[in-house]
């Protein structure tokens, strides 16, 4: 794998072209923490599957394009070179052209949001990372978050921009108390591996396995947490009698998912502590998902990974009191 | 009184089991900013009173599980000793188990809850102070205004978590203009008592006295703008043409009770202009305590202390002016 | 002009009265930016002339009794010297009163509200003022956001204050694909005057003229920024397909005309690339109207110039990318 990465490496010092397909990559690949040009490859590609086959390439499309302005902008903002090599002014871009691309329908003015939202995406990743630095902790994807729902509530308001894939506005009302049926394992086993493609918006079991290879050439941590992580999140909404489509489609687990990755294996030293720590933020995670998707509901837009964001933020602010 | 307090900390010291029940007695006191073990007990009585005359032991019950879950992770969590021995990660996690016995119905899932609650309050509290440290202000009760909402919020997700005693969800419209009654002594007097019991989500006369009793042991002036603040608050409220049953059933008043405490005896020295400044702050409390009433309300959750906090913040955080 | 300004000076130096209508003059003007009295004296004409014109007269007298309250509160809060001579804590105050005139009806209470939330922008405006120092950023206008929202909100709350001009309360629905009319010269241009104008929640055409002058007397680049700002605000939002109602009256364009006076030609030294940089903010702010009138509208309150303090903050928080 080391040899594979020197190889690619000396290639992209070579050429200008791969340089920028590298620096896509990472991007890519740090939508879920990896600084690895592999992990965005198999990233890329997963979602790419999941994409085409659900008949929707515009999914697809819309992450590469957006990626793609984003990095664009990030040059001609000069930001920092070691940000920039390590992908952190691509993954935010990323996600909000594939969450663009799930939620509104294509027209001419669609390609110009996309791009437009990607670039935007940049200074707003900077304000946020700025803000964050004070502390000690990171942006992680509250750019995507803060940019996309801008971006869709905008579409309300506009007739050239069809919000075709958005929830509609609806008053908060409790769910069906029914709603917790027995769960069986094959469910199971679904949730989980959908709660790990729903961190890129999609549904798809081979799509799950390529992103657990994905993370797994760079860290086999990372991949564990990912998976223990879902595991805990698809149990834990259960229990706590979430409606049974949400669980089974990986809708109560992906920013969970995110969450345990973030805390158990990327911000903290990896440890029996942390972990202990990281489960109880993963189902906090839940429980902050559960909590969102019914503030968010009057709005007609989507949560997207802000339980990941909130939750993760309020375990790694008191950051000192693990080093 | 200081003997009293001697003859205590002597005991605590040859004891880890009271030790353990002084930091929870000081973390109660800090609901009301007293870092005095005696004010905690008397807190502590005036709720549970209050809470079984009313036939709500849940109440007392809860508050008691969720302050000594907060202690524990506080010192699972090793954090910092002079925070800890002052009772700074015990208070949010108090309030959030008065709330969970105020607004959630019991079940076997329900001490989950409160466990949860108050353990994820302590990284809450860390994460908020750290922040606010840059501006020299503290937390104030904003981690269990965030941490309360997010758990209550979720129950209208979860099926197996109650929210029985939770408004419903309303759209905004403006009030009768005929809810403003003239306002009798006697519904004065009790709107301004309870007005330093809903501090503690209790409304209940006997324990404002206690209440009173447990800031006087530790600080007359704090008790005085406790009952001033109330005073100024429930005035406000009728000369604004609030409606009468929330002014008297304290509802108006529990957060500029506090604000009037937090900034005319406890971060600012006393003094007149402090006064003045307090006075102004806790009139601005009283509107904010309208404005949440109402900005809330499609959301179907109290807004718990959130007028003090963002109040209170706002008059703090010029700080520098006073001093 | 220079000779004027300094006579001018020379008056102030050797009067208590004149100083003081100075420091009240120069609030007005830094409702866009400018430190300079004879900008604050254009501004007040137009004002005072489209609030006459329109039958108004609150707008233009809640403004002046606000930056009074401002001023003399600032000064008994001994707030920095060099802050309160160029007029830093007059025009949220300023702001704060037009609002009042605008959206609430005139009753004794009224000039009470008024007087209080002209003070208490004050504590707002340093408390903001605080935080945002610690990024190299300016509070902008969000005191005057955050104070009137909650002051406006609470009139739902409270009988005796009239919120008779604000928006009603309203689920979000998308709106109706028709409203993107052709949009005719003439319209185009009221468009862009009134989006001047309604800076200051005024829609009228010479206060537009005498606004572009105060900015002229003090700096041609902020007068030449506005109107392009102002023109691409209403091309944008017309290309989108905003309602026509709206971006005639001037109301998609209020923000990005701050916005682009902000960027382009106050926080960032004028250029080139920061011109780019200035008119991506000013679309962004098109795109951030939209999506904060939805997301506004289930609480029946208007926007204000929250739009341009959003996207304003996310390009100046990167700062340091440009110098």
């Amino acid at each position: 794998m080391k040899a594979l990465l020197a190889w690619w490496e000396g290639l992209c010092t070579g050429s200008k072209v791969l340089r920028f397909a590298d620096l896509n990559l990472r991007g890519i690949g740090q939508v879920m923490f990896q600084d690895n040009p592999l992990s965005g490859l198999l990233f890329f590609i997963a979602i790419a599957w999941g994409s085409f086959a659900a008949g929707m390439p515009q999914v697809a499309i819309g992450g590469l394009v957006a990626v793609v302005a984003g990095t664009l902008t990030a040059q001609w903002l000069r930001v920092d070179a070691s940000g920039l090599a390590a992908g952190l002014y691509g993954y935010n871009a990323y996600l909000v052209g594939l969450a663009f691309g799930t939620f509104l329908g294509v027209s001419p003015l669609w390609w110009i949001y996309v791009v437009l939202a990607g670039a935007v995406s940049v200074p707003v990743t900077l304000a946020i990372a700025n803000v964050f630095k004070s502390w000690g902790v990171a942006a992680l994807t509250a750019p995507f978050v803060l940019t996309t729902w801008l971006f869709l509530l905008a579409t309300y308001a506009f007739a050239a921009i069809e919000g075709s894939g958005l929830p509609m506005a609806a008053e908060i009302t409790p769910i069906d108390p029914a709603a917790a049926n027995p769960l069986a394992f094959g469910d199971f086993v679904l949730g989980v591996l959908k709660s790990i493609t729903q961190v890129f918006l999609k549904a798809s079991v081979l799509a799950a396995l390529l992103l657990l290879a994905g993370l797994a050439v760079n860290s086999i941590a990372a991949a564990a947490f990912a998976v223990g992580g879902a595991i805990v999140a698809v149990a834990t909404a259960h229990v706590l009698g979430a409606e049974s489509d949400l669980i089974t489609g990986g809708l109560m687990g992906f920013s969970p998912v995110l969450t345990a990755v973030a805390l158990g294996a990327v911000f903290y030293k990896p440890g029996l502590r942390v972990a202990l720590y990281a489960l109880v933020a993963t189902v906090f995670t839940v429980i902050v998902q559960g909590a969102m998707n019914v503030a968010i509901s009057p709005f007609g837009i989507p949560t997207l990974t802000a339980p990941f964001v909130l939750a993760s933020w309020f375990f790694l602010l008191p950051r000192q009191h693990f080093e």
